[in-house]
């Protein structure tokens, strides 16, 4: 046995309450032929008398490394276990002493794998309406205009010219509230909408003021009459928090700028001297951005004070935040913004922007889910520029589900592309067909699909700032074939199969096999860009297809199956 | 390369911050050998666009695989990395994606590991107190007895007699107060004392009331002048604070045991019902004892009991918490706990009873240390009746330091019993060198070794009751070699080199070698177990030897020497 790959952890990814009484726990091995794997188990006090045994079951391949799972429903919640073993004709016992032959169960107090009691307070809650929600994101200035009574003088380019990282189209939240109906139409049922408030930047991620609306994007009427609108139609709207830094012309910094360590704000940044120092940037700013001075989270009071803004947000409505550069925030503060919020607005979402590994964000104290970066690099390396096989996208997908527990899964947000990347179109060479395929792929993982505005066009770009052109609202296209499909896709995910963290990820003679179940009900998607014609749909309610006919998938081919089970 | 023994995780005990500028890097390997392992860093935004290199150390082996370091520190704390290991005459790269011989820096963003920001918040803290602390436990019936005008009716045993589960000798806190001087003579500088509180059993972990000082042990005005002359003779104090369980006397279980689910305190219980039952045992308690009740600590209110209760400890002097069954409490309670004990107590110690995989609780937000059963079973095996070798010794004990972060293992409790294991002496057959060769481990291990009273006698007994006999004043050996060897032992934690959390630990030629560096000296032990004579020891100062002579270590052995460096 490859002792090397075998692995596992207590409390953990590895080992995590589903809910109360409910416990999953899974064990990594090399890719071996092993018998029977299984758990022995009992509470831990009366562990080493006596165990019942539950069998594990292979679900993942990530490449390197098999994963067997095993779930509970458990009568006492203090859990004491260890896996037994079957490889090479022998029966080996894994603990937290490692493998051996002989297994001394009267010792086992000292070495057995624990969970010692699920607390309903650490078990980490799912947003209920997360599990449905079908999210369309909105950069505020190129989306629409509504108001074209205010003061336009900022705008500085025709709606239908090209835009650049200067350029003031005019979109507002006027023209969001105007669009209601047309979102709603398109199947979503969730806005996540960048930041709207003072800001001399057209992206607004550089605030000046945290409690007033930006008057090209509006003010709190304008607020107020989206969000009652959008709920009336059933859809909720998230809003970016930008408590990683504000702009440098926020009073507070303006203060610390002129009264240096005097400034009652001092300890809300991070300054290496007496006084911030713009030309020098003596103090913590976002990326190389100088104008963009960081927030302080370690200190007390900023914190208190960021949350009292977030907190407001909430109070005006908005169903949740989505924080901007959220792995820079001190935990500490994430933790207690998750308090104070939850206590307050229990279903409130709290999505942040995390690029990379984000365990730690993720434990059920701090973020509900994170911008999944993760899964739109593997389906940019699968369905875009960069071609992998399907092989090694269902690794890497089993790979990025195995980072997590299923519930942090479910409440990922996951997407094609976003201000910050640039549009997955371009990633396809402009070949929509893969662009629907890898849109379908979005709607059939695990998690929150979002919708980058302008998809449905679609819109094109490269790289931020590329990505956030206007809305072509003249196109035509939206009433063709493609603009059909995407409604379809859309669609899909009203299907109880789809709701829940958990896939079942494979690639089968080329194809890339992706197999949900929930409610009673299956789905099975395949996706195929080997460039060869592949046969492998089986029966079934084809409730979407693309580049399918007569049991064969073409190239740039899905197809979404449902089977009732 | 053995890739299925390569791992690194980021923002984990293998990638963590020291200070808010200081960080360490850990990759696992497998034994092989390598060329050069370098880290290639720089803060995430520029990490594309070049990189600062540093070369990896390998520095501990657990026996399956070996472990390398690097200590930085950074200017930008921003930090993105990823691993560059040259292997069989190849370069390879560990990223995120894993392992790989090309490595696309322009995609970096994407795959390279991160710790976002290090945050002063997040950073776990180091008590100072303890980094010299030499802590002594008490099990207050049986050490001393100090007042003799009390009620002593409840007395039921003369106190040379053995102690049973039901035996009341009359040990109490003014017998402590009493015994303070002997106590400071022994090198002590920090007592833990089981439970003070009112209980009718005689260990007091079946608390009725909290704040009633039981009348067996004293009053109020008892733990003040203890602390206060514990305080004056530099000797610290923690106290056991059971906060899983209760007693069924205590008023809230009596209040709900008649009034059911109408009663204020339901919540404040895991009751199945609508009333608990006793006979039945219908609801969450301690092990299986249902005489004591588990306390709800997901309930938001009994938190705010159980710590207004710890606050008030605190506030009546005591220097820290040692939480009975800690691993059973929410984790939401241990967050609130620290976060409201250390705003008014920083110095305040929260240690926790956790016997298994204990990383959860160790992340800086909860506990800052643990008992650590760990080490107590490493030396029973290696010292006591379970024979290991020096080699197996040295692997057990570097992966127990590697579950955790330096500052954990600073702030862990070593011990080599207590009052729920039988007696050490008992493990070794009652060899006294081989109990203190184990006590000599204890000290020279990162953490804050903890002395089980009458060790210094040696008390013999077997596990609970038998381990908790009264200490015996008449004892003649508290003056001879015994005694003698035992003090020089506490003695050593006054040297530098043995605070901090870091220890190179191998074996050598069969012997076990412990190597800590600090403060500009060294510190060697080494200990033999082997059975046969070794030729071991170096030049330098020897601060303690045990079957030691002419350069060579003797069976049941020790010796521990200074190096000025």
């Amino acid at each position: 046995m490859n002792k090397y790959a075998l692995f596992h952890q207590s409390d953990s990814r590895y080992a995590y309450a589903l809910g109360e009484k409910s416990f999953r726990i899974i064990l990594r091995t090399a890719h071996e032929k092993f018998g029977k794997i299984e758990i022995l188990y009992n509470n831990k006090y009366d562990f080493t008398k006596r165990r019942d045994t539950a069998k594990m079951v292979k679900f993942a391949d990530d490449g390197l490394f098999d994963y067997y799972k095993a779930d509970f429903e458990l009568s006492d919640v203090r859990l004491a276990y260890i896996f037994r073993i079957e490889y090479g004709g022998r029966t080996y016992y894994f603990s937290e002493d490692g493998i051996q032959e002989d297994y001394d169960f009267t010792l086992a107090y000292y070495t057995f794998f624990q969970f010692p009691y699920i607390n309903g307070a650490d078990v980490m809650p799912v947003v209920g309406w997360s599990e449905k929600a079908v999210f369309y994101q909105i950069f505020i200035d190129r989306f629409a205009r509504g108001n074209f009574k205010k003061d336009d003088s900022y705008i500085n380019r025709k709606w239908e010219e090209k835009c650049d990282r200067y350029t003031f189209a005019g979109g507002d939240l006027n023209g969001i509230t105007a669009k209601l109906g047309y979102i709603k139409d398109l199947g979503v049922n969730a806005l996540y909408l960048t930041p709207v408030f003072k800001s001399e930047t057209n992206h607004k991620y550089s605030i000046t003021d945290y409690s007033t609306v930006d008057p090209q994007f509006g003010d709190k009427d304008d607020i107020a009459e989206l969000l009652t609108k959008a709920h009336a139609a059933g859809i909720r709207i998230i809003i970016d928090a930008v408590f990683n830094h504000c702009d440098k012309n926020h009073a507070c910094f303006q203060d610390v700028l002129i009264n240096g360590k005097n400034s009652e704000f001092y300890d809300s940044f991070i300054i290496d001297g007496d006084f911030p120092d713009e030309q020098k940037g003596n103090y913590a700013h976002f990326a190389d951005c100088k104008y963009m001075p960081k927030w302080n989270t370690n200190d007390p009071r900023t914190r208190r004070y960021l949350i009292d803004i977030a907190l407001d947000y909430l109070g005006w409505g908005f169903d949740g935040l989505r924080l901007d550069v959220a792995d820079e925030l001190s935990h500490e503060f994430l933790r207690q913004l998750r308090r104070e919020v939850k206590e307050k607005y229990p279903d409130a979402l709290l999505l942040g922007e995390v690029w990379h590994n984000n365990r730690n964000w993720l434990r059920g104290e701090q973020l509900d889910g994170v911008m999944n970066y993760k899964l739109q690099k593997i389906l940019a390396d699968y369905f875009g520029a960069y071609p992998i096989t399907a092989k090694q996208a269902a690794e890497r997908m089993n790979g990025l589900l195995l980072m997590n527990t299923e519930q942090a899964n479910t409440m990922a947000l996951n997407f094609l592309d976003n201000h910050d990347t640039p549009r997955f179109f371009r990633f396809t060479g402009g070949n929509k067909d893969k662009l629907l395929c890898a849109l379908c792929a979005v709607f059939v993982f695990p998690g929150m699909p979002c919708v980058f505005y302008g998809t449905e066009l679609p819109l094109d770009g490269g790289g931020d700032p590329d990505c956030r052109q206007t809305f072509d609202w003249t196109f035509s296209e939206q009433s063709g074939a493609y603009a059909e499909n995407f409604k379809t896709i859309l669609g899909l995910k009203r299907q109880p199969a789809l709701t829940g963290g958990n896939a079942v990820i494979t690639a089968e003679n080329g194809v890339l096999k992706i197999v949900r179940n929930n409610g009673g009900e299956r789905i099975t998607a395949y996706f195929n860009t080997s460039g060869k014609v592949k046969s492998v749909v089986p029966d079934g309610e084809v409730l979407f297809s693309l580049n399918c006919k007569d049991g064969k998938i073409y190239d740039d081919g899905a197809a979404v199956i449902k089977i009732n089970i």
